[in-house]
């Protein structure tokens, strides 16, 4: 069992807010992390800490954190890398909970040194440091948010239930932006950069502990501590579905790691191997880090390996089905009661089978028919719906449909409908109900392959 | 050398086009192709075809094509198939140059019978008969659509050099969508469906000898005529791109094939290996098809394997580098008059290296310094531009920058820019100045190697 080190809460969940380094200037960093606490309506206190400024956008300023006399739960620290030291040590004497300092120009620049004093620093004090070099974090439901992006170029996540890891500040930002575009939305953001103090671990461990996460996905380059990243691993994985792409696989590239967060980045083969074996879900490549994340977040799980397959386009159908065998899924057969049932409902042009096309022209009430057979089928363990929304009979009562077989079954549920604008807004009316949408055959096939291969991880440990 | 059968251009670009069982009910199948044309603006002869009805959409209306007295070029048959082999006779008695059958009930309905009735009658009367049970053809520069989806449904591609063959009416009307979103636009669509008289062979003749089409795309689930596919494949791809999606690579999705285009899909490795020797580019999923297109798209071939990438998102960098080694590519070596270039002229916080991470504030003077350098390079055969739009200093300017050295080397250059709204309108102005852009590392590698693969193939063959 891992003992914890540090309590996030105070960084996730603030009653109060130091950002040091304030500034009226908008284009500074710490007047971007000010005006994001101000516009998501953080309900906590906010103090703005700046030697030479008396107010900025309305809040009083402070000279230092030692002179706010209520204490403080996160400061924020925005200043440049050579004064971080000096106000740190102040958040130590003034008994601040926890620290993010986003400023870069330690160790990832050739200052170890520097990195090293703050470490000393926080370690003196107990702080739960996170950074430098980060992002920080962001939480929708408690409103705190340090990304100093601007906001024009970022669309933000809504509320979620995924928890979202990145060593890089770049790649996470880039993913959070792509989250916002999905349905499933976010539960916490951590960029945690030199990971000098907090690390993988400690948020790892936090996460999952944390009841709003139900699904975790990480973007890391290099694990300091992995005995113990293993050991708590071990536990969460148990617990929720942890995601990991791992940057740094080739040999070639761990240099360039190594110049971006200065980590090390051990062999891929033994990290994935590793990682497989203690029930943590590789991504090979950003898009499968998106892609699991939807397929896991509806918490539905597979009990076997097979899938049917409805469809109004036959050739998608074609596709999908070498996908699925590609993976290492299988078609399901369906039983007789399920056949009988397609036949009889079915016009005949539809040839009763898996795949199941249902033609072109296929409307709600063919989907319907086929839905209402095929969700009770005791052969079928998954079901991918495939909806070309360029045909005729495709529209949000097909939605509708599968948005209501979605909501009456335990069977995992996918759609596949590859298109531009008509199918993006139908694309995200399933999102939005809790059905992952995928635009290729081999997305969903892949996702669905990796929703058994967990679901057999939790059988071999105990678990459901 | 391969001889042709039947001259496709009398259905890519008629004089006049008769549609036979055109109707002013709106739901008609026939109503919709003869609005389509209307809409499309078709500068040739509009006939509507219809027993029973004297005037459509204005136009005046004839009982049979036979009543029509100037010649027709074109005849798009969409009568219940009962009815098929009447008009079809007519249109031969008629010396209809090219038939377009878009009805179905043939062959993939089980009634072959009726299928060799026509193929019978178009043999017999030497017309080039495509389908039937397909979508037909559409070319933006002819104005020719044939397609009867609700246009509120399918945006349309804009003119361009890319041509799309499918067997499939539905994977090809949803590729039609996708490539709308693309910035290479369409050179010709064929959907050619049942394959009873014009096949996959006559197309990819046409294609390869029409000079709008620089890149071929195709999906067909199987091949009758092989040995002349082969045969005109071996001169075509010589000449120009021609990528493959083959839908029925499993043992499994074999029979979904047979019941729905009424193909026999062979063996896939037989088929991969035959594909890959005749310089087809394969593509392993729907994705890739597009991908692979747009990458092809810019005529730009790699004289190697070393590529530089220049990115705002140190993560980002870190994990196109494996990618890139993944693929069997390499990363440039920068020459020195390059290394001293950047060292002279990009700030300090650049680690002058490949990748070259420019930092999250990178604006496009940065992309400047770094391309201006790199594009010279002679140990560089291709060059990926990483640009987070989340980051400060990304925007139309680094946009500008990028097109600039697009256009002024022979250098392939893709860009990688992962995101949602501001990102993706961004991502469309370089497609559109001919900048293929990827959402995730593994796409642009994939895509570059297939390049090389290709411009490989080309030299082993005496081609450039």
């Amino acid at each position: 069992m891992y003992k914890k080190r540090f309590d996030l809460k105070y960084m996730l969940n603030p009653r109060s807010v130091a950002i040091i380094g304030a500034s009226s200037s908008p284009n500074k960093v710490g007047h971007v992390i000010l005006q994001n606490y101000i516009d998501a309506g953080f309900p906590g206190k906010l103090y703005p800490v700046n030697t030479k400024e008396d107010a900025i956008l309305g809040l009083k300023v402070y000279k230092s954190v030692l002179n706010i006399k209520d204490g403080v739960d996160l400061a924020v620290i925005a200043v440049p890398a050579e004064i971080v030291p000096k106000v740190l040590e102040e958040c130590g004497k003034a008994h601040v909970k926890s620290v993010i300092v986003v400023s870069g120009g330690f160790a990832e620049m050739g200052r170890a040194d520097l990195q090293d004093k703050i470490i000393s620093i926080a370690t003196k004090y107990g702080i739960a440091m996170l950074g430098p070099n980060c992002l920080g974090v962001m939480d929708p439901r408690s409103r705190v948010d340090t990304l100093f992006l601007p906001t024009y170029k970022l669309s933000k996540p809504k509320i979620g239930s995924v928890s979202f890891v990145s060593q890089s500040g770049a790649v996470g930002s880039t993913v959070l932006d792509l989250i916002a575009k999905e349905g499933f939305g976010l539960s916490k953001f951590i960029s945690y950069g030199n990971a000098a103090v907090v690390d993988e671990v400690d948020i790892l461990k936090y996460l999952g502990d944390d009841e709003d996460t139900k699904v975790i996905i990480m973007y890391i380059e290099g694990v300091k501590r992995g005995k113990e990243f293993i050991e708590i691993g071990k536990e969460v994985t148990k617990k929720k579905p942890v995601i990991v792409l791992k940057g740094g696989v080739t040999e070639q590239s761990a240099s360039a790691v190594h110049s971006h967060t200065a980590s090390l980045s051990g062999s891929f083969a033994a990290y994935q191997a590793v990682f497989r074996q203690f029930g943590f879900i590789v991504a090979d490549d950003l898009s499968d880090l998106l892609n699991y994340a939807k397929a896991f977040s509806t918490e539905h799980m597979p009990k076997g390996n097979r899938v049917a397959i409805v469809t109004n386009g036959g050739g998608a159908g074609v596709l999908e089905t070498d996908e699925i065998f590609l993976n290492n899924l299988t078609l399901a057969e369906f039983d007789k009661t399920t056949l009988e049932n397609l036949r009889k409902n079915l016009p005949v042009i539809v040839a009763v089978r898996n795949p199941l096309d249902l033609v072109g022209d296929a409307d709600d009430k063919r989907y319907e028919t086929a839905l209402q057979a095929i969700s009770k089928d005791p052969n079928v363990d998954m079901i991918i719906a495939i909806v070309l929304f360029q045909t005729p009979g495709a529209d949000s009562k097909v939605v509708s449909t599968l948005i209501h077989y979605k909501n009456i079954t335990d069977i995992p549920i996918a759609a596949l409908s590859p298109g531009a604008d008509y199918t993006s807004v139908h694309k995200m009316m399933m999102e939005n109900s809790g059905i992952p949408v995928y635009d290729s055959p081999a997305a969903v096939a892949k996702s669905f392959a990796k929703l058994l291969e967990h679901s057999r991880y939790l059988k071999d440990n105990g678990k459901e």
